[in-house]
Parts: C-alpha cells; sequence; structure tokens
C-alpha cells in the first residue's frame, strides 16, 4: 500500500462565489447523508436565488439504495451528481477491486471534484457539499484513506458527529485525524439522542477547546412498515429539519465562515507588508502585491492565493497550485504535509513536549544520533552535539576545531587564529558564522562582522554545450597541461577522483595550495579548521567545486601540521588505532544543504573520499518540517574539552537544545531516506550501470559505491544537456535533486546583486499551461530548482517541460 | 469542561516483575472485553506459573452486565478487580453525575490503578491488563476524556480495532488520537470477519507505517437462545480463542516489547555518555550514572528511570515522576505533553509542513505577529522578525540597533560600536550573542569572543529576614541618604517605581550613570545599543535588578544623545507624531527569560514603566514545545534599512524562519496565556487587592496595573519569608513562576564554579515522601525554582513543603 504521495497539481479549491464544503463522518452510518441532504434543502431554502449542489465523489453499494440517489429524492431541487459508483456494498477500496471499472487514482478523483467545482463556481453564487464515503479514514478507491487522499484541496469540513453509545470518542478522534492533516473544521453537526446526550458534550468541548459550534438535528423517524409512509415521514422530516434554526444558523455561519477566509486571504499580504520584518530583504523594494500569500502547502506544492477582483471576478479560482522550487530555502524532502512527519512530531509532543537535556537523555535524542552516525559512515564520527540551526551548528563546530587546535598547538587565547575556507563559502547568518565567510554582499555591509580566515581560490564544474568543464582560476594554470579549461565527457568522470588522482590531475591543486599554505604562513596567519561546503557552495551561488580540489585540499591539510604550527611535525604525533586523530588542522564539513541526499548521497562529503572531523547536518535533516541541527565530532575533537574546569566544557547550549519533537521528526525523516535508498525508490533517476551496481552491493547503500560511480540526478541527462546548449546559459549542473542553471544575461552586475535570472524566474511563476508553474528563487544570474526526495518522475519531467517553455519563450 | 490538567504526582507505571497493557477501543462494542479476557486467558496459558489479572477502572451499566463479571465467569483463573461501578449503562461522565457515589477525581483514579498495580508488581512476575471504557476518547467520570486521563500513566496499549464497515477509519483514527498523546501502540487486535475484511487493510496499513502487528481472532459465537449453551458456546470460543496462535504470538510480542523497553532504558545512560556532546557541561565529571534518563513527561512532570538492580530488584517501580524544577532549561509554561499545543504542532504540520518565509506569508505567523504586538502594550513596537532561538533573536536585535545607531550618528563602517549593558547579562551561546555580554565563565574561553560594549554595575533586590533590600554598589552611596542598604516593606513597594522616582529616590542613580556614560565617551567609546534583561539577570545568577535602576538607564539614555555621538543633540531630533522614535540609543529588552508572563505580566519590560525600541521573545514563546524566537522593533528602527540597494537590508534568515509550527504553537500558547490571565486563572496567587484591582479593569489585564500593584507570585509571601530568614539563605526573591535562593554557603567559590547550591539540589532530587521529589538546576550559590503558567496551587505547596523539609534536613 502506497503512503499517500504528493499530488502532482492538485490544488485547494476556493471560489468567491462558490462555498463549497466537504461533508466527513465520524464513523459509517450515522447520518451523513441526510445531514447533507438537510444542509443542501437549507441552502435552497435560505438562498432561494442561488444554485445548490451535492457532489459524491465514490460510491459504493446498489445504485437504488445509493445516497446520491437518496438525495435526488427527498431534494430534488438541489443539483447532485456522483463520479464513481460501485455496486457491492463495501468500503471502496474492496468495491474498486472487485468492480470491472478501472479504478480512479488519486489524482484523478482530485482533479475531477476540482473541475466539477469549477464549473458550479462559474455558474455563479452557490453552495456545494462534497460527500466523503464511511469514516474520515475510511479508504478511498486507490486505498489512501479519504482523509489523506482529499487533503490537497483543503475543503473546510462539515464533520457529522456520531450520536450512538461510543460516538463522543469516535467523533473527537474523526476530529483529531482531520485536524492534524491540516483541515479546518468549521462546524460539526449530530443527531440530538437523549440517552447518551453526545451532543450536549460535544457542544461544551469543541465549543471551548476550538470555537467550532456543534448543532443538532432530531434524530429522522424510524422505518414505517411501507414504503409510501416511509417516504411521506422523511419528506416531512426534511422539511422540518430544513427549516430548523439550528440548521439556519449552521449555515449562516458556514457562510461567514467562507467571507471570512477569502476576506482574511485577501488582506494579508497588506498586513504582512505592515507588520513583518522579512529576511534577507529590502523592504523598500515589497509592496504587498510582491508578497506570496501562502493558504497552504501539499506534497510538491504551495497554494497561494490568485489576486483578483472582487466586483467581477466572483467566478476565479482564488487558489492555484505553484511547485516548489526552492524547496523552501532548501528545507523540503518529505513532501509539505507528509503525515508521517506530523505523527512524529505530535507524537513526541505528546510524549515529552520539550525536555531538559543537560545530564539527560531521551529516546528520540539517542536514536537520532545513533542514527546519524551509523548513516554517516565515517568512522572518526563519533559524537552527537545538538542545536537548533545550520548557523548555530556552524557556530559549534568552529568552537569545537579552534578550541582543538590552539590546545594543541599551544596557541594563547589571545591569538588570533581563523577558519581557512573556500571563496564564496557561506555558513550562516549569526555573527560566529558570518566571520567564517569571506567579506561578500550578505554579511560585508553587518556592524561586528569580521571576516576571520583566509578564503582559497578553486575550480569550478559546469556543463557546457554538452560537455563537463572544469574551470581553474589562473594561478592553478589549469588542471592538466596548462590549459585553464579541462573538459569531461560526464559529471561521473569529473568524480572519478580516484582514476583523476591516479592520473596525476591533483597535483597542480596540491602544489598550489602547499604555496598558499607557506605564503600564509609567512604572513604570520594561524588557522584552527578547514572548513567546507563539501561538493556544492549553497548561498555563494550554487557552484559546483571541483571534487579532486576539496579532496586534495583536505588531504594537503591533514600532512602540513608545520605549516600551521611552527616546529610541529604532523609524523610525530601521536596516532590512534582507528586513525581518528585529527591531523594538522580539525577538517568541518559543513553539509547543513549538501547532506542527508540533496546531491544524492547521505553524507555530500563522501563525495570526496575523506572523512570529516566535524560534521553538521540542518535543513534536510527535519525532512522540512522544524529547524534542528546536528554537529558531528571525532573522538579526538571531543577529548579537546575534557578537563578537571567545568568552564573548559564547550560552552554552548539553547534551551530547546535537542527538542523531542525536532529528533523525532529527523529519525523518522533520516530513517524514510535510507529507506528509500535502500528500497530503490529513486532507481527511475539512475543509470542502469548504477543500478546494477547497486544491486550488487550486499546493503544497496549509494554511500557505498565509488564517488565517480553514485553521481545522479533526478534532472534528465538530455535536459541538461538541452539547456548547456542553450545561447543564454551560461553552465548549468544537476546533482541528487538540485538544478543550477548559471545564466548569461546581459545584465553587467554580477553575482547576488544581478538581476539576469529575474526574467526566467518570473515566467515559471506565471506559467498557466497542463504543466502549472514554479515558485522558484534565485541568487544573482543563478536560477536553481530544487526537488523535493518524495517528488515523482512526472513532477520533475513537468518542471523540466515548464523551464524549457519558459527559456523558449521568454529569452529567445 | 476543564481542559484535561497536569497530573500531579501521577507517574509512568513500569516494573520489570508485571507486564502491563493498556486495552483501549476503536470504539464501544467491538469486543474489548471478549480480547480483554482472551488475553488474560491466554497469559495464564502460556505463563502458567506467573500470575494474570484484570482491572477495570470504570465500568458502567448494571453489575450483572458489567464486563468484569463477564471475565469472572469465562476467565475464573485470572485476578479481576472494578475500581468504580455505575450502574446506568451510559458513558462515565453521565453515570457519575446521575450516581449517588463520589465521583473520583482523574488524579485519584491514576493513583489507584497505580496502587494496584504496585500490588500486583510486588506479587512477582505476571500480567496486567487494564481495560478501558468505550472508545479512546469516551469520557471518564470527570469528564475527561480517557486518552488525555490516562496519558500520564504511558501504559503501552493493545488497541482493539472495529471489525464493522467502517471500522477501518474508526482504527486508525483511535491510533492516531492515542499517538499523538505520546502512547505506544503495541499491537492491534480485531476480529476477522470476512465481508469487510478490515484486518487485511489494516495488517497492512499498521504493519508498512508503523511497525505494528494487527493480530485477529474468530468472531464470538452469535447469541444462543437460551443462557445455558449461550455461556457452554462462549466457554469453547475462549478456550480455543486464548490457545490460538496468533493471540500467542501476540502475547510473545508484548512479552518482548515489555523486555526491550526495559533493556533499551537501562542502557541509554551508558550510550549516551559515549554518543552525546552534552551542551554547557564537562563531560569528564559525568558518568552514565548521573545522565538522567527520561522515559517521558506529563504536565509538571518528567518521568525518570530510577536505578535497580535486575536480579534482585524486579518488583521495584523502573519509573518516577520529579517535577520539572527548571522548567526545562526556563522553557516550560504549560505542561508537557499538553494536547492544545500538540495538535497545534500537528495541524499546522498538516497544513503546511514549513513554507519558505522570504516574501511570503502565512496565516500563523501574521496571526503571531499581531497577537504579539497587541500583547506587548508598546506603542512603539510595529514589526516582527523571526529567528529560531533567543540568542539569535538577541544577534537579530544587536543587527538592528548597530545599524540604527551607526546610521543616524554618521559611524563609518569601520568604527567600533559596542552596546552598553549590565554586568552578568546574557544573550544567548552564538558568537555575536556572546559578545553582547561582559567576559565570563559562559564565555571567557570561548575562541573569537570578545565582549563588544561597556556594562554597568546596579543595584539588586532581595528578601532577606523578611525584608526586601535593595543593594546598591558602592559608587551610588545607596539610593537614599547614603546607604548602600535600603529596605522596603514589600517587592510591590520596591516597584512602585513612580513613587519612588517622585520621592527622588532616581538621583543618585541618574548621577552615576550620567557619571558614566561621560567617562566612557571621554575613553572614545561607541555604542550603539542599550541591552537589558528587564527585571532579572537569568544566566547572570538569578538576579533581581531594582526596576528604578533600570528605569532611570533607560530615561537618561534616551536624552543623552549628546554622550553618544559628539554634537549630536536629541532635543534637535526630528519627533514623530506617535512619539516612537528612537532617542540616545536603540533600547533592547531581552525578554527571552523574563517576559510572556514568566514574571507575572505579558512583557516584563512593562514592570519598568518604560517601553523598548526592540524586544526579544523566546522559551515561554512556544509554551515549552519547540524554538521560535521573535524579535519586534519600532518602525523607527525598521526605517534605518530601507534603501535602494538591496544589501542594505538586514542580512539575516534561517531556513526555518517563522515555520509554521512553531508559530502556529507560539499562537496557541499565547493566547491561552493571555486567557488564562484574563479569567483570573492565576487569582489564587494574587493578593485580595490586586484581584479587586483587576476586577475593576475594562479588560482585566495585568498590565494595565502599574508596575507597584502587579507584582505577584505564585510561591507563597510566608513560605519566601521563612526562606529569606534562614541561616543558609543569603537571601531570596519571587516573581511570577520564578523562585531564586541565594544560598550563603561556606562554599568560597563564587558564582558560577560556586557548589553552595548543590546540596540542596540533591537532596530535593532524593526526596521520597508523599510530596515527591523535585529535579532542579543550580546557578553557582543559587538555587532556582520555577513553576510553569499551569502549575496548579497544590503543586506549588507541594514543592515548597519539599523545600521546607530539604533545607531543614540537609543545612542544618
Amino acid at each position: 500500500m502506497p503512503i499517500p504521495s504528493p499530488q502532482a497539481l492538485a490544488g485547494s479549491v476556493l471560489w468567491r462565489s462558490l462555498r463549497v464544503y466537504q461533508v466527513y463522518g465520524a464513523n459509517t452510518e450515522i447520518g451523513k447523508t441526510v445531514f447533507s441532504t438537510v444542509l443542501s434543502k437549507a441552502a435552497r431554502r435560505h438562498w432561494p436565488r442561488e444554485k445548490t449542489a451535492f457532489l459524491k465523489p465514490v460510491s459504493t453499494g446498489p445504485l437504488d439504495e445509493a445516497d446520491d440517489r437518496h438525495v435526488r429524492k427527498f431534494a430534488s431541487e438541489v443539483a447532485h451528481e456522483t463520479l464513481h459508483q460501485f455496486d457491492l456494498a463495501v468500503s471502496p477500496h474492496i468495491a474498486a477491486r472487485v468492480s470491472s471499472q478501472q479504478t480512479p487514482s488519486d489524482d484523478i478523483l482530485l482533479s475531477s471534484i476540482h473541475k466539477f467545482a469549477a464549473h458550479r463556481a462559474s455558474l455563479g453564487p452557490g453552495w456545494l457539499f462534497v460527500e466523503t464515503a464511511g469514516g474520515v479514514h475510511s479508504p478511498g478507491p486507490s486505498g489512501s484513506t479519504q482523509a489523506d487522499m482529499y487533503a490537497p484541496l483543503r475543503l473546510p469540513v462539515v464533520l457529522i458527529g456520531d450520536s450512538r453509545l461510543g460516538g463522543i470518542s469516535t467523533t473527537i478522534s474523526a476530529f483529531e485525524s482531520l485536524k492534524i492533516r491540516g483541515y479546518d473544521v468549521e462546524t460539526v453537526l449530530l443527531f440530538k439522542e437523549e440517552k447518551y446526550q453526545n451532543h450536549a458534550y460535544l457542544t461544551e468541548y469543541f465549543g471551548e477547546r476550538h470555537g467550532i459550534p456543534v448543532k443538532t438535528a432530531p434524530e429522522p423517524p424510524t422505518r414505517a412498515a411501507d414504503a409510501g409512509s416511509d417516504a411521506n415521514n422523511m419528506l416531512r422530516y426534511y422539511e422540518d429539519a430544513s427549516a430548523s434554526s439550528p440548521i439556519a444558523d449552521a449555515l449562516a455561519h458556514l457562510d461567514t465562515r467562507h467571507k471570512q477566509r477569502i476576506s482574511r486571504l485577501e488582506s494579508m499580504s497588506a498586513t504582512a507588508h505592515k507588520t513583518i520584518w522579512y529576511p534577507f530583504t529590502q523592504q523598500k523594494h515589497l509592496s504587498p502585491d510582491k508578497i506570496t500569500v501562502i493558504d497552504s502547502a501539499s506534497g510538491d506544492n504551495f497554494q497561494t492565493l490568485v489576486p483578483t477582483k472582487p466586483d467581477t471576478d466572483n467566478t476565479t479560482a482564488l487558489l492555484r497550485p505553484s511547485f516548489d522550487g526552492s524547496a523552501s530555502w532548501w528545507t523540503q524532502g518529505l513532501g509539505h504535509g507528509n503525515p508521517a512527519l506530523t505523527l512524529a512530531a505530535a507524537y513526541a509532543a505528546g510524549r515529552y513536549g520539550h525536555v531538559m537535556f543537560a545530564e539527560a537523555v531521551h529516546e528520540p535524542a539517542l536514536a537520532l544520533a545513533e542514527t546519524l552516525l551509523a548513516g554517516m559512515g565515517n568512522a572518526r564520527l563519533r559524537r552527537v552535539f545538538y542545536s537548533d540551526n545550520g548557523s548555530t551548528g556552524a557556530e559549534v563546530a568552529v568552537k569545537m576545531a579552534l578550541r582543538a587546535a590552539r590546545l594543541r598547538y599551544g596557541w594563547g587565547a589571545d591569538e588570533k587564529v581563523g577558519v581557512l575556507g573556500l571563496r564564496g563559502s557561506y555558513h550562516g547568518d549569526t555573527i560566529g558564522a558570518m566571520d567564517c565567510a569571506e567579506p561578500c554582499v550578505f554579511n560585508e555591509k553587518v556592524e561586528w562582522y569580521e571576516g576571520k580566515g583566509a578564503w582559497l581560490d578553486y575550480p569550478t564544474v559546469q556543463c557546457r554545450a554538452g560537455r563537463w568543464v572544469v574551470e581553474s582560476p589562473a594561478e592553478m594554470g589549469g588542471v592538466a597541461g596548462g590549459s585553464r579549461e579541462v573538459s569531461f565527457d560526464s559529471l561521473s568522470d569529473v568524480f572519478d577522483v580516484e582514476a583523476r588522482e591516479a592520473r596525476g590531475e591533483g597535483r597542480v591543486y596540491e602544489r598550489v595550495i602547499t604555496d598558499t599554505l607557506k605564503r600564509l604562513q609567512s604572513e604570520g596567519r594561524k588557522f584552527g579548521a578547514l572548513m567546507l561546503e563539501p561538493v556544492v557552495l549553497g548561498a555563494g551561488g550554487m557552484l559546483l567545486v571541483d571534487p579532486l580540489y576539496q579532496r586534495t585540499l583536505v588531504n594537503v591539510v591533514r600532512k602540513s601540521a608545520h605549516l600551521f604550527a611552527d616546529g610541529y611535525d604532523t609524523a610525530s604525533q601521536a596516532t590512534t588505532d582507528d586513525n581518528s586523530e585529527w591531523t594538522g588542522l580539525p577538517v568541518i564539513f559543513d553539509e547543513v544543504f549538501t547532506g542527508l541526499y540533496r546531491l544524492g548521497r547521505f553524507s555530500a562529503g563522501s563525495l570526496l573520499g575523506v572523512d570529516a572531523d566535524i560534521s553538521v547536518h540542518a535543513k534536510l535533516l527535519t525532512g522540512g518540517l522544524v529547524p534542528l541541527c546536528a554537529t558531528l565530532a571525532s573522538e579526538s575533537i571531543f577529548r579537546a574539552f575534557e578537563s578537571d574546569d567545568k568552564s573548559d566544557a564547550l560552552l554552548h547550549g539553547h534551551s530547546y537544545t535537542a527538542h523531542a519533537v525536532g529528533c523525532q521528526v529527523a529519525l523518522q525523516s533520516v530513517t524514510e531516506l535510507r529507506r528509500m535508498e535502500v528500497s530503490g525508490e529513486w532507481d527511475w533517476a539512475m543509470s542502469a550501470a548504477q543500478r546494477e551496481s547497486l544491486q550488487q552491493l550486499p546493503s544497496a547503500s549509494i554511500q557505498n559505491l565509488a564517488p565517480g560511480a553514485s553521481v545522479w540526478s533526478v534532472w534528465h541527462p538530455e535536459f541538461v544537456d538541452w539547456l548547456s546548449r542553450h545561447a543564454h546559459v551560461g553552465g548549468v549542473w544537476a546533482l541528487g535533486s538540485v538544478l543550477a542553471i548559471h545564466m548569461s544575461g546581459a545584465d553587467g552586475a554580477a553575482g547576488y546583486k544581478s538581476d539576469a535570472a529575474r526574467g526566467l524566474q518570473a515566467s515559471l511563476l506565471q506559467a498557466a499551461g497542463e504543466d502549472g508553474n514554479l515558485h522558484s528563487r534565485v541568487l544573482g544570474n543563478v536560477l536553481y530548482i530544487m526537488a523535493g526526495q518524495k517528488t515523482k518522475e512526472e513532477s520533475v519531467r513537468r518542471v523540466e517541460r515548464l523551464v524549457r517553455r519558459a527559456l523558449e519563450d521568454v529569452v529567445e
């Protein structure tokens, strides 16, 4: 049975003209159809000039007993439609299986509902009640439960409560199952039953806790002996119930809530413009119309407000889906609204809330630590330190490294010790993390920023005109043969670092790095860490670094203690049995962006074939739900903080350190990502050769392949090739779920301040065809797109088509 | 109907000898009692030498039809007991209401179950099945739903599924209601019914998603005409079912899970000791036995592992509750495992996951911003910037202030500009936040730390020998009349800052502050912010600062632009209509610890009667669930970042900025805290005069009282008085939910490195009477205790008794 998957183009349903409510039941046979009929009739009664409709997406049981027929009979004044009718009176997933009809997929069902509702909305003001089958979690035809299946529509809900013995429990539980999927239950309706009086309890419960009104109708008449008086009794019942004041109140409430929802959505951008101080945003350039109002999100998609004019535009859809192309600032992995992550978060919240972590331990923190250490496949890493985000985790890493280096090399507390890094590195927005980066547009205007280190130049990799080109800075004279550009047939060849090393391609890197270190030493510079974003520099402009260069840099640093501390000889250093002692400088890999499968492997650093002493993980760590960071370290680093003085400890620790909710969600995410890897869920994105190599491994883990053999991407090689040949594309690369298109626009400005990619970005957002549209972010002249780890092949292809069309339309 | 409240002393239930399982039903009448009977009989059959018991805490319906009687009849070999029997066959909350018996409170019910289970455990190895009534959310006698009511026991669950039509839905929803309360459902049992085949769907569903085995038993025989053959049929059914292999498998699984749970709990501290790098902890001094293993937490209490010896100690309770006296590092407000917070978190996770916040807005972020700005009651504050925790939020505040000051005063980017603060201030662990604090034990050994500012000395307040004493530094020569110590009758008098100001008590402060500012100016020092923790310095040692001093400091700084920028005259500055322009220096209030009712008011700064330009909020912001920070600022500060250059923007923004889960939880927390304030839920802790003043206000908001009139605390004045007279207490203060006891031990060391409070701390943790025990943290010679905002009066009194006894026992 499939985990409910993100719905490619399923959009939320909202029109000004049409009030659409989904009728869910706390259980089956509790009066769902009776209440739908009452509501439909009452809507007709109170809004006689408007159109009311009743939709049953899936119905089971013989046609003459079907709910649809019931509505036809007793509410003939209401339009009614059933989309899928199965004869057998069992749950739709069984009825569909034994039926001769083709089982509609979830996507198709949602599209059909959307289409039906859009048609109704086009007719002008009205009501539409969409009745579900059975209880909230009764399976639909595909086997997904309805609460999961219909979630992307995010229809407001009328929940029919259960008035029978036990009905308090089923009603509250059904409500909770809806609530934790992001549904808004707007009212609860149930029969007024005097013995158990569930309505009395539930009125107080939902009113006090959730501000949700509970309304009742009398129980329908008991079945009469002959069909004729039965029908008459029911007709009279419906006349009375649909005219009753509780039902009128309920409808008036639903009418108000519909208007409130739209009115709030439409005022949000103006209120936000006055109230919110946005991150990394020049608000002088921001106006309310540039603020995206996000109603909700599901799978790969945001559901955002479409600006319309109230007076003239009442039948246009107010919400539309947009593919979240920046993976919500690089965080998304398992899809928006993933019910497994929700349940993990809620479980930890229920079991612990947050519990203090100093000198204490709880299951999610410990299990996550064990899972991360095992998954990294880096024997050096033995310790996990938790903090709240990538920036704080980077500061923790630096505190760790600097102390270890200072103690070993005997530097005083007052000596200036920096980090060795790469130009364009970025490690976060807190001052300490900023200080690890060279002056750049992100930090140079920030008071108290003071770059503490030296940042080296390096060769980068791009696909240009169908070839994978490694371009070196002038000083390196090219990776081989003196040319500054060397090209490869494939990205796999670029990542075949061992073969390239064996061919001597690393020698020029080694020479240049050694010369640079000597020069820095001669200038009296001191360093306490080598700090790298392995493989890709994200915020620095989505730069793919030649992996052989980073590998060489790590290896040179490790054997060059004498270049960091005068007279210190790496060879003389005490070594440990497991070869886990740091040498030269502690090596920090900042995998906040690149790790946990963003680039296709659990550890991005493993693509270099060298192990870090300290490794930082965030963003995808929680699958894209809540902030959490884990800084992993070796025992060799850890021991530097052991002392008899408690103030020699690592002096860092946020109040919510190792918060249970984050750890439980991360445990769920990392476990799921590993499961997807091992069970071959990304096989579609791999080459046949890769799939074969993986199958030959005992564990099917990509990380057990050599770097060169493990390069893969969800972005199709032909698409990347096409892009690389486009006149306005300077270069492109794709790795894992990331695609980076470096535009070669006419715009003179370079880097972050460039606007070269803005045209393409706007065109992608405005796309209106069957492939939907794309919400993306740019970094100067780079437009990047990031799929989630659950994004399906067809969705990636759809985005590829969007990009192709946008590049054809806009630029040419 | 009360929101389920934290259970004072309800402990989780776990013994090595006794496997205790709670039998919950997806609905009523689905075979719960049948399965309990089958399980009991099967346990007897497969573990014949062990003791098996069946407990029904609450039963309704005539005694001769009761479940207990059923078990007696068909499983006479099993011990059975019913704690509360109500005759009427309706839900217990109604049955209890109409019954002549006294309704047992939730606390009493839990204690009775605990007592019964403890007795069974003392008999040696065995099983205990605790059967609930109706469905998971069926109300208990008090009206709380069972899932909430029994949560503190955290018994592992056998969930009886529903095999009828609709039963897939009710079973999954019931499971989710349990899961989000932190229950572990260990197995699902249901009847094997062939038409709907719910067992087939549920086996796949629970197996694949949750690793939970689903087992079946045949449906019981249909009722025979005569009672005799009916009983015989049932007897035969029970014999067969209890011997069946699915039930044997289920029990074997439960047996294994029981052992696994204990074995994991008992190995966790050793694994953590090898794997975790703890915050602010000298791990050389840490051994596994010092690591607290937290199984779960509920309300005010942790449930922690009690170390025992497996061979000899099989009947001792393995878990015990401890009052979370540090409020989990100052974060807790609404209680561990609060279901309203859980549901808020899960709702946002379901509706959004996390969605990118740059140039976008979503409801929880916007609603929270509006709620915070309204709640602060500070007309200056108009903008909300989100970050991930107090430390990052403090850095954001500093970035804001320094830019505003630098631009107004025309300082170059290279000029050294610091913050003006108080000695002992602490704003967080990231380097930038550390730099705002004077060198101290928390930062002075941290590489890259560089205190950037000047930190003033100030008078503090303590209760000593029954008097409230303001003690001034020598330079201030006392607040009045030259004495260094001035005493007041009450803390309210100390906080009556307007009256004290009118009496001229602030004059000496004003003089000393002005002199200091002049001296700093003459030394060429530049400042870009006044940064204060209002009222209480937390990490600095729980120091209560004379509010009149902080108020005077703000006022002096505001009118002293000439002391910060040569030739700049505050009077000449353009003023705004609403008087919201900052003057002198931007004033930052770091309310991370002190705000949101920790000290009794929404804004701690409001206790000073002056408004900040920038205000930082975290910890209690989310009620104690997940990290989130909001930095609030005035338009005057905001405008400093407006420019045509996008790199002049505030360059800060974490990936999870304004994450929906955190914002929704915070919205729920802040709204609930405000509701509690206005509805008088803290009346018990206030004086009669205060209650009366509040009732006369239109809004009943404490914040609308003058500072002096609004001082209150949950800690009893007589208890504080008693402490203040204790020989080993140097001084004490209580405000809001915080109690700080400054010990005057013989220990020579001062501050953080002192161990003076450790004896008291150990004694409180080891307490074993009916008042339970207390888990607390110390700061050097200060032992502080923090209640949650939902902690009940009786729990506070209990903790007070614990402290009294511990001080009597240990110190004297």
